[in-house]
């Protein structure tokens, strides 16, 4: 496979037609705010808004396993494509799952309803990862991400009319001429190798913490080979069309700090550069970059200097529900935010859940640009209408 | 039931043959830290100590439910002693489980292996929580807590041979005449109110976070409830004989720090009032009490105030292994410390650990008083040779 794209190598341009190069997509909200702009509307999406809560997924989803229907183009990309359908959110989030990588890579794991990915086995021994750094991603094996991604953003194209072959143009939240950017998702590699080395989901992620203490250059090993897996896979969904990217870290939140720094911050950063080189022809503008993971008010600043130091021109921070933003903002420095609306406000009363929207967006007003989204993602069994009279709130304010 | 004690009713002395009292524990290494002092040797005790890592424990358990073990006194006291007999421990924690007051309270709860507590249904509506609220404990329902308590601190004594009729003493680390203490154990009231909420555990506590916004009254009235049987549970604990208590609350770092303040410290604070009343007699000497929850950085300050606005004479805060305790000194202020090996670290080869450890006691040193313990529980599968060697380099130390 190939090693990482260093941020100090020379750019690499984005395709002609990519949505970034011609257009399409740069007076979005959403990149305006990754820019570190305010657009005239507030941008807002909704991490896990292609998923259960919508019923027009439950219905393309039955008989489909999870991890088949991420590897489906045209369904990948009709589920991305549903909530922006539905709820006129000014983003795309690529629909798929964070152990994609893996099985694209040859990796025996499976997702169990009720339980989460399961892997053939635990890997957790330096025989047991040099046998899987053998392994990496191609082209070919990509295929089916780089396809999902090219129907979505024609999908997205003919949604905002930008280029619907009948000039048919449904009243989404793009300028007039421009299209709802995609986001391109990838997990984390110290999540990846947390799922790998316990071989299924844990609540603590002892063993993965144990590894990297015990045999810490299997655990660096183990982790720069989940980097470059999700690097690649980010970087092909960006040169199909994504207009950001977005590295979630699951499990960050069960580090402390120091661990953090030592052991998990050098493979973020390294996922990162896979993408960091990618600039519109002719400019300093690269792709932007956001950066999220749940109970990391320790961790804000250190996630930061990932994005920073891996070369992303437009960093974002993601933070969750349990920091107001005026306080991230002020752990993080001038950087554009992204979040956090508390998911378990979605259930509660409209009039609590307007004022708890309309606290978040108050205390984002200080960052240089900021992005309306959940603190975590979207409950499974959240009214989908909840979502859409969110969407019209924050677009209102 | 009866309402709770509050910190400014008058004190109420613990009977004259309490350890406290007659001086079998006042000198142990474990009180005198959490009084804020430095014993010669830092004491060191084990979250979880009294549980599946022992195969003396997995033996006694054979074909006993886990609440019914919690609920058999001789059985109860047996594995309570059993870590402090192997391991040299400087406490005895009581070995009980969170939801054993809602069982004594009649409500149908189970522990379903691999799944953790499981309610007949989950109590989320007005109406559940004033049927849950007309339930209390009863000195009857508490016997055989009461009883194990009891059976627990003479199983201590003649360990300790402060009591023992044969005079015997084995060497544990208790200083001649003294006895090793017992701490009560109790959950938090928002970890009862979660587990009622959902009816299962849950990974975000959603349900409960939803009620305490959507119907704030019920919420509160649903953990003054949880307040005062856990408070009862711990009562009781310390007039049988326990020499400290511990809350702990699981979830709390699920929480914002604004609604830790608003939905879930109030509760806490009302739960400690139970015991916050209780003291030496001719003295203002109260039974210590610590406060644990895990994913709690952001929260070390207002758990400090539970504790001293309870009225805990003499408080220490419990930290868990994301936050070094230098950290959280600097956070919690002069207040003794509990914590915080990672239990992550125990699965690492000695030197590695070794040098954790180290780095945990001289990262407490600042701090007035410091028992060592893990930054959460001990985990299942681990060695329990590599615990009492850890017992045995902290008493190095």
């Amino acid at each position: 496979m190939t090693s990482p794209t260093l941020a100090a190598t020379a750019p690499v341009h984005l395709p002609a037609d990519h949505p970034l190069v011609d257009g399409r997509t740069s007076t979005s909200p959403l990149v305006r705010a990754l820019r570190g702009d305010r657009p005239a509307t507030t941008p807002v999406w909704f991490m896990r808004q292609a998923g259960r809560s919508l019923p027009e997924y439950r219905e393309v989803r039955q008989g489909v396993g999870m991890i088949e229907s991420c590897l489906m183009p045209h369904l990948a990309a009709e589920i991305t494509l549903q909530p922006v359908r539905r709820h006129r959110v000014d983003a795309a989030i690529f629909f798929s799952d964070i152990v994609v990588p893996l099985r694209l890579a040859g990796v025996d794991v499976d997702i169990k309803a009720g339980v989460g990915p399961v892997m053939d086995r635990p890997y957790r021994t330096a025989d047991d990862v040099a046998r899987l750094v053998e392994r990496g991603l191609t082209e070919e094996a990509l295929a089916p991400i780089t396809d999902a991604v090219r129907r979505t953003v024609a999908g997205l194209d003919e949604l905002s009319g930008a280029r619907a072959p009948s000039g048919a143009r449904e009243p989404d939240n793009s300028p007039e001429g421009s299209t709802t950017p995609l986001i391109g998702f990838g997990g984390a590699p110290f999540t990846l190798a947390a799922y790998l080395v316990e071989g299924r989901p844990s609540r603590d992620h002892l063993a993965a913490r144990t590894l990297m203490h015990a045999d810490p250059e299997t655990w660096a090993r183990l982790t720069a080979w989940t980097a470059d897996l999700t690097g690649a896979f980010l970087r092909a969904q960006v040169l199909a069309g994504a207009s950001a990217v977005q590295l979630f870290d699951s499990w960050a939140g069960s580090l402390s700090l120091a661990d953090y720094q030592a052991h998990v911050a050098p493979s973020s950063m390294r996922a990162l550069t896979h993408v960091a080189d990618l600039r519109v022809p002719g400019s300093d503008t690269g792709v932007p970059g956001i950066h999220f993971g749940t109970g990391t008010a320790h961790l804000l600043p250190a996630m930061r200097n990932v994005l920073t130091n891996a070369g992303i021109t437009h960093p974002t921070v993601g933070v969750d529900y349990r920091t107001p933003l005026d306080e991230a903002a002020a752990a993080v420095g001038r950087m554009p935010l992204q979040g956090n609306v508390d998911p378990a406000l979605l259930g509660a009363p409209w009039p609590v859940l307007e004022a708890h929207v309309r606290d978040v967006v108050a205390r984002g007003a200080g960052a240089p640009g900021h992005v309306v989204n959940l603190g975590h993602g979207v409950p499974p069994d959240t009214d989908p209408t909840v979502l859409t009279r969110v969407v019209e709130l924050v677009h209102s304010l």
